[in-house]
């Protein structure tokens, strides 16, 4: 196992240290694992939390700042983070204007919020949640009822965020919320396997010739396999399942062409490259975008693609000031 | 070879292409391979230029924008780009203040930015230069006549490009280019190798319990091969020849902790959380960092240190505000 580790059980503990000792504007709850931003929260704001497995990042702990979340739970490698966890930061953060759960649909984590939301409840904290299930891949999986949640996690981070800075209420901010989730399709694929630390071996095995079409963040099988085939026939696999899912026309869209942990920001602008003309030519208006390892499956390699169909309330806020550590802004 | 491309002669002018369907603040000279700033010049601005091989990105061509550099020559994979590609940027953003040339430490780099200066002075373009070659690995190398040059050339185009963008002149522009680089060091490793894509297997041969340490940024040799070590360890091999090599005590210092491109940030973050003690430990004042993915080799798994000894207007220029694509501030 080839990784910059000092042991797989400290894994997340170590990277937490890392975490709280470049970043000046976060600060880090060890205990129970939660990355909070350092400075004080604004009296009235409804704050937003996040989290799942790690192995993701930057997504959760990389989008905790001004504009994006409040706090994120960091699980263990590819694991739901406890309810513990989740109420602890509910608690935390609350300051009498609720606070939402961002939630990506997978079994575990689905559980866990919501039992923190209802221990949350019964402690006096008004709680909404959001649940993603935006992959176009596969109906059920192995760890979920219904679509994976990935990509349109980090879309929605940021408009809602914006929302919240700007003082919407829980009702507001939970009904967009629901609305981005509502409008958000991704689809992914792998050219390799990834290497959960406690496993130390790659989590399914990908012949030298072959990739695997339609894979989520956890090395969970995917739609199928086939011959690598060249970047503008991977774009249409990405794209193809996404427009036949949902109407992308007549509003504006964002579009996140996101790599997996393991593929260089050269292939990432190349394959955007590709994805782009296809998009246009069926009409879709691509209004904004990024390019880049936002939501990761440790060191896969690979890509997936994320289109939010937005309007122009959310294109503002999507435009609103942001600072996290783990964000980079395209056009 | 497992890459998101169509064919290995494609993958500069494919990869130009995503960049300027994804970033409008720049626009692309596709004939030259140049990335230019979209926006107007400022008038009496003196304008900054760097270049090299591919394969390295963000560097440099994300770091083109508002407080770097205001273009970026496009090389092929690993290799200098052409005299005349150098010399239609010089001409393009001179606007009379004259035009500072970043050079990484490579004999072509070296040979080919020093036509294009003779080339841009006779057309009456005042050029000056700076070299960085700040890796204490190895004294001379395959590729280069001294030291190679690496990760100071990242924060030196975040230094000179802001001390640019407030209207200091050529020669001032030039000796803090100069001072940063006399005061930058860097120290890198890797897990694996790079693939580089017209040759379709891996620079080297690196065995699967085996790391290469003084590793550059080309799959060059480093200073040795020997068994994965725990992250501690790994940083103890990447502080300790800084340390040795440079005083970097009594002053504040910027830090910046690289992924070669194919080793997810959780490993940096983490990484990282093992240097900042190191370096605390021997009396270094460590005023700002950076983690993440800045100068890449390909899908190159491993990481590398810089250290660059700073003074409080360095700090200053540090903390300017700045715009590109490929750039994430920490603290």
């Amino acid at each position: 196992m080839k990784k910059l580790i000092n042991s797989p059980d400290d894994v997340i503990a170590d990277s937490l240290k890392g975490v709280e000792a470049s970043d000046k504007s976060v600060r880090v709850d060890h205990e129970n694992r939660v990355i909070y931003r350092a400075t004080p929260k604004a009296a009235g704001k409804v704050a937003i939390i996040s989290g799942g497995g790690s192995g993701h990042e930057p997504m959760h702990g990389g989008l905790v700042g001004v504009g994006m979340l409040d706090a994120a739970c960091a699980g263990q490698v590819f694991t739901s983070p406890t309810p513990d966890q989740m109420l602890a930061a509910t608690t935390e953060v609350d300051n009498g204007a609720g606070v939402l759960h961002i939630v990506k649909n997978y079994t575990g984590d689905v559980m866990n919020f919501e039992m923190a939301a209802e221990m949350a409840s019964d402690a006096g904290v008004e709680v909404a949640t959001v649940i993603v299930a935006d992959d176009v891949a596969v109906q059920d999986s192995l760890y979920t009822a219904g679509r994976r949640g990935v990509g349109t996690t980090v879309l929605l981070e940021k408009i809602v965020g914006a929302a919240a800075e700007e003082g919407q209420d829980l009702a507001a901010v939970a009904a967009l919320a629901q609305k981005v989730s509502d409008n958000g399709r991704s689809m992914g694929m792998a050219l390799t396997s990834c290497t959960v630390p406690a496993a130390g071996k790659p989590t399914f095995d990908l012949p030298d010739d072959q990739m695997e079409i339609g894979i989520g963040i956890h090395g969970e099988p995917g739609r199928h396999r086939e011959p690598i085939a060249d970047a503008k026939s991977i774009a249409k696999q990405l794209v193809d399942p996404i427009l036949a899912d949902y109407d992308f026309t007549g509003a504006p869209v964002i579009v996140m062409l996101n790599g997996m942990g393991g593929t260089p920001l050269i292939e990432l602008y190349l394959m955007y490259g590709e994805v782009l003309p296809l998009l246009e030519e069926a009409g879709v208006n691509v209004a904004r975008n990024l390019v880049g390892n936002y939501i990761t499956s440790l060191d896969m390699a690979g890509c997936s693609l994320t289109l939010v169909k937005a309007d122009d309330d959310m294109i503002r806020l999507w435009d609103a000031p942001v600072s996290t550590a783990g964000l980079r802004w395209g056009m």
